[in-house]
């Protein structure tokens, strides 16, 4: 056994739950299934009540203390009463719980310590005729219980438990990281999370599986793994190009270097508002933050409206002369566009080239426009005329505190909650921001990959 | 009578010399010729002495007093013998001479008050057997003795004052305009100074003429006018893209307005210090000087060398991250490298992006560089690595200040005269060149096309 298998054997050591945490699991979820059972008894439509996801598939890691029951409706049922019946066996079965929303609304709610989310569906033949994306879960539950033993069962934990520690664990819209689901097709796919690691430290993206062969579709992400319930579907469509990257980094990392330290997500020290000072004065830089209150609305509606908008705040930064050096988008109860300036301040004015002379119409418009006004020429500078025109903003945080914000690409509700108002912190003012978002500094100031 | 036709007219009548003017210039010609064919007498070798230019094509403006006279030796003569034979000539008529350097040695003098070249050349058959540009002068003279009548040669008058008028006038390597030569052709060609500018107003460089229709070279300049004496010559091939422009746009400029303003030269006020200072403030930049000793070579040769030092100085600026919006470079006792900076200071780090992280081998080489550095990161963004690492740097100045001013473009007299010792100025510090170049500053804070 060389160091890789060992790192491996010792982690498998600490996430395979152990004989009580199973029995205590397969006692809740099996309370939970009675419950959903007993409820469904009383529907005047019959319902097969099924356990998915990893705890189903015995692929939790553990400590993970989820259990998800899905109740399958026969397909001729309608829509609105799937979903009443639907929630009325989640309040039955979990009486303290609240209504979520995917694309169907369910009951997310407590048992004996465990979370469970209590999910209606339909019952169907084949995963391609499904009407929501939950439809799809008992195909793929299906698919891997019939395919993972125990041995790749255990390997799935240590792989889970790699890419929780590289922080690229999840199919959020926030970490855009490896669903469970993908996670444990790539690993049965290679044969083990060795396997899949060595193979993944030499991917050239785009890379492409397809475990069924089934595939006939062209997808535009960096890693295409075809769902072998469903030929139209990249099960890895969420999966970023930096994660994916992150992913080949560590994995050579852990290939050349194996240690337990890999399966540890990184947590570094907040910083307090003079530790922030301190990075900033360091850098030379001047950030600039844009805070507001976090819209209130489920973290994969918020995520993507947050990059959007710190994206089109960036670019516009960019167009105007305002250099970022680096951004970045946090949210608790407050939420902050983040971006470190390289430039901060332009002159009072700005070149802007016009046509070639030498195109009569339109150069003779041009300079129409300028000669007359306060831009210095226009002048000739090669075959062009050039003017020297005044800024519309000499300052970043003019542009930030001035309506021509709302220009940009922002997402919407991002977008009404900074109408109903939000502070622009420029320089060392940022450093306020240390008590809700320390952490944050903290990763921003010591990126790894 | 149109306004541009009466607007001809009457520059004409300035630009025309009197009778008195003529016969003046007649009788110094004369002169020159007489004591010039005197020398040659004494000489053992024959040779033939011809005035040449435009006071021998009846094309000077009213007011130039240049006499330019050749003394053409016979093709079989030593190089050695033709440059001591035209020293002793030139010597013998311009007794106050001096020497000057263009491809011979000529001798420079004055004689009752006009500037007189006296010019040793080749005697050829043809001018594609020449040895040096001078020997092509006689052919171009009788080319155009030919072909101007006078009408024609005032029309290149008119023209040769409205070149003068707008800056573009001169085949010298700072203007980098119009030849008298080529504004002769010119005006041959068109027929006349309106049609010329007619048809210049509605050019799309590149432009072609062949008046002989003999030329098969390519030329990769913006105006090419094959030479007639000669078809593997570009007479414009000083011109600069920028005066061509300049001239489309004040061909066009006096189309639409006819004004005699145009046919002078403008003359911007001076600016003091304080008028600069104010400019400066006016505009938010941050202006940067490099002043030294000029070199002491001749104008054609410092003036390509200052306009590539300025280039390579404003190149490596940009480069650095220091955005130059403007430059110039002016010469008198001292020389100036100028540029005015959008950006004149940098933060600390900088971005330097690395390779795809898929690119193992030249990533891994990547990240182990930078990994255990004061550099922050690697980190990953998209599908790469990104460090942000210490800048070279972080103010303009300190480059301008440092040795790596060397490692630019510089021309070599200019590099020398550096190597002397130079100064820097930034910001308001500028001000004090304006003493030697308030007239620049006039022009620079000013600019037309």
């Amino acid at each position: 056994m060389d160091e890789v298998d060992a790192v491996v054997e010792r982690v498998r050591e600490r996430v395979l739950p152990d004989n009580e945490e199973r029995a205590e699991l397969q006692r809740v979820a099996a309370e939970v299934i009675d419950r959903a059972e007993t409820a469904v008894a009383d529907l005047p439509v019959d319902a097969e009540v099924i356990q998915v996801g990893s705890t189903a598939r015995g692929t939790w890691v553990a400590g993970d203390r989820d259990v998800d029951v899905f109740v399958a409706f026969p397909a001729d049922l309608d829509r609105e009463e799937l979903e009443e019946y639907g929630l009325d066996v989640g309040h039955a079965v979990l009486p303290g719980g609240h209504e979520e929303y995917a694309e169907h609304p369910y009951v997310k709610g407590e048992v004996e310590g465990y979370d469970v989310d209590l999910v209606p569906c339909y019952d169907l033949d084949d995963a391609t005729d499904i009407r929501s994306a939950v439809d799809r879960t008992p195909f793929h539950t299906r698919y891997l219980e019939e395919r993972l033993d125990d041995r790749l069962a255990d390997e799935v934990r240590v792989c889970k438990q790699f890419l929780k520690g590289i922080g690229a664990y999840g199919s959020d819209l926030r970490t855009q990281g490896f669903s469970g689901f993908l996670t444990e097709l790539l690993v049965l796919e290679y044969g083990g999370v060795r396997e899949f690691l060595a193979a993944a430290a030499d991917w050239h993206p785009p890379v492409r599986l397809d475990p069924e062969d089934h595939g006939q579709a062209a997808f535009d992400d960096p890693l295409v793994v075809i769902d072998p319930t469903d030929p139209e579907r990249n099960v890895a469509a969420v999966l970023s190009a930096g994660r994916l990257a992150s992913l080949q980094h560590y994995a050579r990392e852990f290939l050349d270097d194996p240690r337990e330290a890999l399966f540890e997500p990184r947590e570094p020290d907040p910083l307090d508002a003079d530790e922030v000072r301190a990075a900033i004065s360091d850098r030379g830089t001047t950030p600039v933050a844009v805070v507001f209150d976090a819209p209130d609305v489920v973290e994969d509606q918020l995520w993507p409206q947050l990059y959007r908008s710190l994206g089109g705040v960036t670019d516009e930064l960019d167009r105007r002369g305002f250099d970022v050096l680096r951004a970045a988008t946090w949210a608790h109860d407050r939420a902050v566009l983040f971006a470190e300036l390289a430039v901060a301040e332009r002159p009072t004015v700005e070149r802007h080239e016009g046509p070639p002379v030498h195109v009569r119409d339109h150069a003779a418009g041009f300079y129409g426009k300028y000669a007359d006004g306060d831009a210095y020429g226009p002048f000739v500078e090669g075959d062009r005329y050039v003017v020297e025109r005044e800024r519309e903003f000499a300052a970043a945080a003019e542009f930030l505190r001035s309506d021509a914000l709302f220009d940009v690409a922002l997402g919407a509700h991002v977008e009404s909650a900074l109408e109903e108002g939000y502070d622009v912190l420029v320089g060392d003012d940022v450093a306020a921001l240390a008590d809700e978002f320390g952490a944050e500094f903290g990763e921003y100031f010591d990126p790894r990959p």
